[in-house]
């Protein structure tokens, strides 16, 4: 099977350059002082057992981070990120995610305890490896990187050489596999990085004389005893092998069998041969210091071209490339981390001929540079990731110190803007913030498409589609139309028996006049229909009494706009009721734009302060909008006889705006402890009424502390879809994570 | 109660106004010689039973159908009509409703049936009436007018008198039916209209020797004997001398006691008392045979603007009033039709006291001339409207003829648009459809919003929501989401395995070329992302070949938009299933607008006769729309080598569109029976897997008499809220109605 001619002949470089791909990252979690945790695996993200995400790798204090497997670089890096941001948000406050492979401390063997999975099997299988490998070496982490080429280009390759698809398959990735471990010690050179460890660590080997590149990938890593040799001549052989040393003993597992090539694809080796390998695992990067998630996105794809590079490569010989391919790779992982390629040739045609291949494909220009960059370091060992590392140690001389900065710095980027996750930023907020619940919990989240906020989540089978944070399902087609049309939702809401307040529309003082005794002694609001800071409107909250009042107030509204409204009245402050699955999740109070003064400061100088809250920005991709000080804003200022450049004095508060919307950057208070649960009550009658599941019922209450009564409330409108953030992240009182209770609604198995 | 002062005093006119009406006309269900059918009550549409539309009252021939009650006369109105277009089109071929309230000719005695209904003491009651008044008299149909006044008016009066509301109620209405009776005179002046009867008619008093305006309501109609005579000086004097004759068995029941006016609001009349009376039902009113549907709608303002000013009236003398009342009454309605009024001043007051109320109460100019024109009739009884029937019998000498030349009339209007609702024709076709079929079904229609098609239908106490046709509750939120967006309902279609063509957007010939081995050797179309008339599209229906094709193909469509679509070619011809609740309700071929030749015309003549056809509309208010010859068409006649001038022969067909859309002049063709049952399946699973119950597929199928199978067939899109309009009433075919799927879909108890 010639594949580069087969490429090159029908021209496949796209369908060849078509790849699944996932991260598994592992981390020790540590305190400040650099030191490995001895607390459990945080018991506030969801069960480890079968999480998608977020689990456990040897030790307990060892997180495992799992992307989904993407057809993307981009997609593979998004996730990867999310998930540690969630992870890093989630976990104890006083702990970080150890960002090198070496630990700089460790622990005492006693105090290192293997994960504590439900199932006892794993466990055992744990506290096997611990009695053979010892402890230390287990506290190391690394990355597995999976990769597999995709179905459309095993199809062609099957219609080019009239295979069947398992041979296709089980000689493409065990050509890899020999040609990965031939040439790993490039990457190795590129990208290895731990360089020392603790004194403790080295109980087999005796320590090295000087740093090296890599003691992970080398004798000094996760090996097999020297007895253990494994054919990577055929899937047939290699299976023959792996099996034959279980079958003695040698290896409690399959899974013991260290390489840096794993098959995937079966349970078992010995069912590659007739079912076809699906993908590899490289098993053997580094944790990148220097990457905030371990790995950048160049480097996840540059790993990638390397591979398919590899697949184009004529191989030496197979029968010695695993022999060679391990020789030179031990030699450079042992090698000083600012020592030159063992082959600088072989490292210098290898990556070479990703560029031509790149160049023949057609490929884009930043894969061209990313690998450059590369060859660049193969004569510049200093900038290669254990170059950078070494580099920094041998100045501060202390990996502790170095490690915890970084640690430090990345978790602090991940809590500063704790309400979004920075890859995902594009979508709005409250899916962010389900994105986030959902990769916590483990359930498996699938963007089916970004700009309208749709996603696929599913748990052990069950599938559900949200879109927009909170429609789903559980709500019925007719139940948002009705709330979406004001004049069917005050009708069923009448029906039903709730206090909704009656508004005429008139477009003349005599039709309105006419109707006078429809409103008279009631207290009313004369409106016009639609305006702008309050102009044309008079409240009579006491009850209108005589006509000539009424004429006064139609007249002076029908100069602002030709229809204007007669409405009840209904006193009091307005607040939403979040309400969920039969439930008043949430209480909100929206405060209009203002500030509070301080004595010393003007109003503009107190909006630039309030502003500079983080939770404050264009309101879309932060939870509060930052305050303007426009035309309205300098007309609402004025009707209060202020300016902008006013002093205000302690505690005086001036409102910069009449509407409490959010989105003219007024405040929100959660205030649902507050409110007396008769109206809590009377916000879920009102989403049954509308045959609602999520809610949001604007209710006006003259005393949130008092019982509802026939009088002392009345209901402005019920909106489905109704916003989140607000509630998650308020600007005052407690936060009310929604999201999660959307998540307890879909999938109500996994919480009871 | 001084109610006029209290109405005065603070100016209440608009809330006086508020009322609820309802109307009930029966009618007799006619041959075209006029003579009554011995017919069942139609069986195709809803039981009768509590049917609160379209009942039978008498005779089993008599139809009675009834308005709900309304808040304006136009409601009332609309709903008149709407039901008499569904009775008209449901009743049988050859039968019609005879448009006057005394048949021209009467059938045998044995040959009239009492109306048969399912409850056995329902049928004796008619049993008993036969035998105390006979069947002939029990053939003449009538108009009752329900009057009640609105709650806030009640309120109102409760407040200035500081009475009970049962009191205010009943002194109210027994005012309102004391001036009812004494001034009737002037509503049967005006509006009677049975001049004459057939022979057999005048069993128990001589037949009078001129016609007469109203036989109905005078000695020769439904009357109680002598003998029984009812107090109506208060509510318990009333219901004491009811019940005494009751109890007494000169009447078998209360509703035997038949007067002008009916309390209404309690099963009994001792009830009245205790309960107040709710409101009137007058039962004065003969048919109008120049109405289409027995009564205009001015002239249901009229009365109601009788009541009102009867409400002002004060009263002469309430213990004579009644006495007055009938005699003069019974003088009018046995007078000439074209005699003048028996009391001309007392008729010239009292309709001039309405014009007063409404001068006094800022009443539309449009009330004013309906009264006014009232006022001229007094001293032209000709039209009147037994004036003008009279008038009509002397040229004609034949009832029968003149009635029948009416029914058949009013029946071809409600036949010639069979598909809309006259009065309702401002809303969607659809719509028009489910109202149909709603109260065809005895379902309770509501109006919410009627530009947004919002329907509340209620049967029995089950209340179901419907906008535009067939959203519902049935269908979830999230399903219509995923069909409104084609990237997530193809993720979702192709993760269920279901054949969805593939495409790619390209926006340069080199991006394009790059992939061409993802389409090589493939069935493709190549096409630019808009395109007018099918400029720059070209079909590799064999599968692309060669690259220099493609890149030709890419170079055309890359001329005509920056951006290019390569797509998978599926061969065949779209159809769109509707599915509804699990089954495919209906397949429909959509064909592009064209004509066929007849060897004569001209394609515009061609055009012009197709366009004839009623179905043929705006494509809004009817099914179909009607062809246009613009730009698009005449480049599309050019294509095929005609101009509109071409003479096409017998049989030739020139395409006016290359797409199929019903909205640019295309024709439906249902093809349901046709299809093979596992493409009705496909879609069926399409829906299913859209989690819609209500879903419009649309399939590209090879031939529809072929089974399905991996490649005969494909998935372009799943539609929510689909048209049904082209199903119902497609342009050749079986109809298919959908709307009655909906409600059996809504109402599974009701047909089950």
């Amino acid at each position: 099977m010639n594949i580069k001619k087969i490429i090159r002949d029908k021209n496949l470089f796209s369908i060849f350059e078509e790849a699944t791909i996932g991260i598994e990252k592992e981390g020790q979690r540590v305190l400040l002082d650099g030191s490995v945790t001895t607390t459990d695996h945080p018991k506030n993200i969801g069960n480890r057992q079968g999480h998608p995400y977020i689990q456990t790798d040897f030790a307990e204090s060892q997180v495992e981070l799992i992307t989904p497997p993407g057809e993307t670089e981009r997609e593979v890096y998004r996730y990867l990120s999310a998930i540690h941001e969630v992870f890093l948000r989630k976990m104890p406050q006083n702990e970080y995610i150890w960002p090198m492979s070496m630990p700089a401390i460790l622990p005492k063997e006693e105090l290192i305890r293997v994960a504590q999975f439900d199932n006892p099997s794993d466990v055992e299988y744990r506290e096997y490896l611990v009695d053979v490998y010892g402890k230390y070496i287990q506290m190391v982490s690394g990355i597995h990187y999976n990769f597999g080429f995709s179905q459309k280009f095993i199809d062609e390759l099957i219609a080019s050489t009239k295979l069947d698809e398992v041979t296709v398959r089980n000689e493409l990735y065990m050509k890899l596999a020999r040609q990965f471990i031939r040439y790993q010690w490039i990457l190795v050179y590129l990208m290895g990085s731990t360089p020392i460890a603790p004194n403790e660590y080295f109980y087999k080997y005796p320590k090295p004389n000087s740093p090296v590149r890599s003691l992970r990938t080398s004798k000094y890593g996760y090996v097999n005893d020297d007895s253990i040799k494994v054919s990577f001549d055929s899937v047939e052989d290699y299976a023959r092998d792996v099996r034959y040393y279980v079958d003695n003993k040698q290896l409690i597992a399959e899974k013991e069998f260290y390489s840096s090539v794993r098959f995937r694809g079966s349970d078992t080796v010995l069912d590659l041969a007739q079912k076809g390998i699906k993908y590899l695992e490289f098993r053997l990067f580094d944790i990148n210091p220097f990457a905030k998630y371990g790995i950048t996105e160049e480097d996840i794809r540059f790993i990638h071209l390397f591979a398919m590079n590899l697949v184009l490569l004529d191989e030496e010989d197979k029968f010695t490339s695993i022999k060679i391919g391990k020789d030179y790779s031990e030699k450079t992982a042992l090698a000083h981390p600012l020592s030159l390629p063992e082959n600088m040739e072989e490292a210098k045609c290898v990556l070479n001929s990703i560029v031509d291949m790149l160049k023949e494909g057609h490929f884009d220009n930043k894969d061209i540079e990313i690998v450059q960059s590369k060859i660049d370091q193969l004569s510049s060992p200093e900038n290669t990731i254990g170059g950078r590392l070494w580099t920094l140690y041998e100045e501060k001389q202390d990996m502790a110190k170095i490690g915890m900065e970084l640690a430090v710095n990345y978790k602090n980027d991940a809590l500063e803007k704790y309400y979004s996750l920075t890859e995902f930023s594009n979508m709005e907020l409250s899916t962010q913030a389900l994105i986030s619940d959902a990769i916590s919990e483990g359930i498996t989240v699938d963007i089916l498409d970004e700009q309208a906020q749709f996603l696929k989540l599913s748990y052990k089978g069950h599938i559900e589609y949200v879109k927009n944070g909170n429609m789903t399902n559980r709500d019925n087609y007719i139940s948002h139309l009705i709330m979406e049309n004001k004049v069917v939702t005050k009708k069923v809401l009448e029906k039903d028996g709730f206090r909704v307040p009656k508004g005429y529309k008139y477009q003349s003082i005599e039709a309105a006049l006419r109707d006078f005794s429809k409103v008279k002694d009631k207290a009313i609001v004369v409106k016009p229909k639609s305006t702008n800071y309050g102009l044309g409107i008079s409240i009579f909250s006491t009850g209108i009494k005589n006509i000539e009042d009424y004429k006064k107030a139609v007249t002076i509204a029908l100069k602002e706009d030709k229809e204007i409204i007669v409405e009840e009245f209904i006193f009091g402050t307005e607040y939403r009721f979040f309400v969920l699955d039969g439930e008043t999740k949430a209480v909100l109070l929206r405060v209009p734009a203002h500030v509070t003064g301080d004595g010393l400061s003007t109003i503009e100088q107190l909006v630039i302060k309030k502003n500079n809250s983080p939770l404050r920005g264009d309101g879309l991709s932060s939870p509060l909008k930052k305050i303007k000080i426009g035309e309205i804003e300098e007309l609402q200022l004025k009707e209060q006889g202020y300016t902008k450049e006013t002093i205000l004095k302690e505690g005086e508060i001036a409102y910069l705006r009449a509407n409490s919307n959010i989105s003219t950057g007024g405040d929100s208070i959660d205030v649902t402890d507050d409110v007396h649960d008769s109206y809590k009550k009377i916000a879920v009658e009102i989403a049954n009424s509308m045959f609602a599941k999520v809610c949001g019922v604007d209710i006006i209450i003259e005393n949130i502390k008092d019982e509802a009564n026939d009088s002392n409330y009345g209901i402005i409108e019920a909106n489905f879809n109704p916003m989140m953030m607000m509630h998650i992240f308020p600007y005052k009182g407690k936060s009310r994570r929604l999201t999660e209770d959307v998540l307890k609604m879909l999938f109500p198995e996994k919480y009871n």
